[in-house]
């Protein structure tokens, strides 16, 4: 299917800069474009690639001005990174669902199916367990006894839900992700470790995204949570009783020890580490690789390993740099001190 | 099923503080108590919980005196986090197992089954496998040719174990960890780097956990070896050839490069990486986020990137913030130095 | 079967030094040494073993010499390491392959399956996905709708490809590897995230070895591409839009943020992180849990979080362990420096 200029901008209410019938079926990076594509233009570093790019149509914020001439035709939008999300949505709503449920499924007698699934070749749906209506469960997936899955739900391949967690509403999980397996709890004895049983559950509340080969341990005793509208990247680990505020974003690789209680809207880098039994606030942006020990207040900015203020760490790190000048130096200026004392008490 | 505090004292071999006809059905976190809950303490953070907390029953420490007037009945028992492991064990292993060989399995007809085992749908038992007495393996999960799987040991879904490794007695593998995919070891050739097939095999011992997605690579030659006890958190890289040794715990996203020899009763904190070919002794405690390059004696705590004593780092860390300041002051001095010296020299 | 020195020594161009008869039937690591067995020596860290190793035969580089007695039998050979790679390399040829379609997988009616191939049970197939000649793909492994799979290529159990991406000719992917999940891309809205649906693909080259559980995301819009000879170690995440030249290894648990180029012949250590949206030239050497923040050129050693020159790294790294003395000395010469200031000002 092609859409033009016009069609796009009255849908997205942007503006037409340029030809106005130029069509497009495809989407392009900007530095990747072809013929037919349309691209967008957010982040500056990207800028110099407009004047070059070989797409049909471009979609750049309204403030964008053209330093030199530009060849594709220009949608100004509000935003542009989010007018390309709504024609990616768009694009992704317009392809063929999968649905019905396989004969090469396992589903428990005792399972309650909502309407309109899709439950994959070898998926297996456990005892009791219950999957919402247009929820879609990919081969190869677990749900365990118990477990509930809500609707609008996307479950892609081999994906594991153990028994009794509980995933919401309209959330995407991909595939290897774990939820639910045992939290990492043992008493020393003297011949070993005795194992404390992991009875709780974890909660995944509605519009939560979770990377691929993600782990959410099940609590002790009670819920590990994470909250609506939070989206965990790949390869992240969430400890045992953790609680994960709403619209949190976690950048692949982080680690969350365990009983440790995360606020709303932080943004954190990848492979964040954080340590148990402690609190940080809302909106907290960490920098990657960080390594936080103790409690955060809300609307920090913070970095490094203990994690502290990050401008500070900026110019430390700077400093870093160049300590093995200062100990000369420091070494220097103790002589050339020992020389003048020596001097004035002569 | 309902226990008073005077059966679970008579059990726990501890001493009732209160009413002894108070009962429970059910376990909670002491700040999540709820009424018919048993709770525990022995975090002394979580001590202004035990004032308020809703539970029935809270097993404490023989040494806790309270401050104020305690609502719940208190059980003194030697250590309340022991205690409360008896308490779920009991509890976990009152919940029916499951067993039997699932018709949507796949089992070899030349594997060896052992008695009163659990094989779920979709599971995969190779060529010659031997499966344990009593072991469980749920459904999705692998087990290559050859391979060997002890008695009792839990094997949940997704589980990868490759051709020829060997699981001990008494293990639990969680969801989506590998044992024996290849070490990662190529040589270098002038058009790319040639494999180095890696032929030997994973030895894990009798009462190992490991968690979920966490891989342990088989030797090049020889075994790669996790010792008995040892329990692995998820998302853990142990490399070819390693050793680690018995009831070492180490916390989620710890790697562990090849050939490395890492002594018993060791405690490793979150995302510690540890490199090639080194040999760390017993009880190292680690902390996390560190980084080990070289050969550590026993009974180390040690923490940072390079690794070495943990107390040094502490005090050089909280130097390192100051490092603008420093340098400022060091140049400062260097400049009044200066002055000094040439008024002397005048 | 056994097999002579001599015989070895013709098939690797060596020359035997020691009993020309000597026969071996196996491999062992040169510490671990076995009558029987062959072993090799490259890393010098290992030469003391070869006084006193049990094994038959020992694998050395031409510019060996012993300096005392050698009870095996010795082959010298241009390069150790490779003639063991080359007769691993034999051995694991020698096994059987599996092959056929096992009548428990899945494969789709419009799917187009090479000749020569192994699909193992509970394998799935999507609709008009490609799988190319000799290749084996293993239980439980999921191929998505119009996913392309190269000849001779290694899928092992519990692979995820997602729809539409491509694996080229001769790679080896490891259990729980998950390739083609959606990148992490979410515009910021009042009310919580927008999600950037990511319509590109993940484009493998030939020579491809991809560690268990290891992560390549789908690019937004475009390809996340890792080019031919590449070796990918375990639990690594490689985001949307990255592109891996030729040639590069990457240990495990490495994290390289989204749209980053890397160069070719580059090797990464342990936990890196690398930032997005940046460049890293050809044959960087970048050291275990470094974080690259900005470009870097061709050909630097880099080390430390924010990276830069490892010797420079190394230096400084020394001092950070004597900040605290430094931070005395400071004060101490503040204070002397302010007593002479007052005695030559009085």
């Amino acid at each position: 299917m092609e859409f033009s200029a016009k069609q796009i901008a009255a849908y997205l209410k942007g503006e037409v800069v340029g030809n106005e019938n130029a069509t497009v079926h495809t989407f392009a990076k900007i530095e990747e474009g072809v013929p037919g594509a349309i691209s967008f233009l957010s982040n500056p570093k990207y800028t110099s690639y407009i004047y070059d790019t070989r797409s049909s149509i471009v979609l750049v914020n309204r403030t964008f001005e053209p330093e030199h001439e530009v060849k594709a035709t220009l949608i100004k939008v509000d935003n542009a990174y989010e007018s390309l999300a709504q024609l990616l949505t768009l694009y992704e709503a317009s392809k063929p669902k999968k649905f019905g449920i396989d004969s090469l499924a396992f589903v428990a007698s005792t399972a309650t199916i909502g309407q309109n699934v899709y439950i994959g070749a070898f998926a297996y749906i456990g005892e009791n367990a219950v999957i919402g209506d247009n929820t879609q469960i990919y081969p190869h997936s677990f749900v365990g006894d118990n477990a509930k899955v809500g609707n609008d739900t996307l479950i892609y391949s081999s994906v594991n839900i153990y028994h009794d967690c509980r995933i919401g509403n309209n959330c995407i999980l991909h595939s290897g992700c774990v939820i639910g397996a045992d939290g990492f709890g043992f008493a020393p004895a003297k011949s070993g470790y005795d194992k404390i049983p992991q009875i709780g559950i974890v909660e995944i509340e509605d519009n939560v995204e979770i990377g691929a080969n993600t782990c959410v341990d099940r609590a002790t005793m009670g819920h590990t949570v994470v909250h609506s509208g939070t989206k965990l990247d790949n390869l992240i680990q969430i400890a045992h009783n953790d609680e994960i505020g709403s619209n949190t974003v976690m950048a692949a690789q982080c680690g969350i020890a365990g009983s440790t209680k995360i606020g709303s809207w932080c943004m954190f880098g990848g492979q964040v580490g954080v340590a148990g039994h402690i609190h940080i606030g809302d909106k907290v942006y960490c920098g990657a690789q960080a390594g936080i020990g103790s409690n955060v207040k809300s609307e920090q900015t913070i970095i490094g390993s203990p994690a502290y203020d990050a401008k500070g760490w900026m110019k430390s790190s700077a400093v870093f740099k160049r300590l093995p000048d200062m100990y000369s130096e420091l070494n220097a200026m103790r002589k050339e001190i020992n020389e003048l004392k020596e001097k004035l008490n002569k």
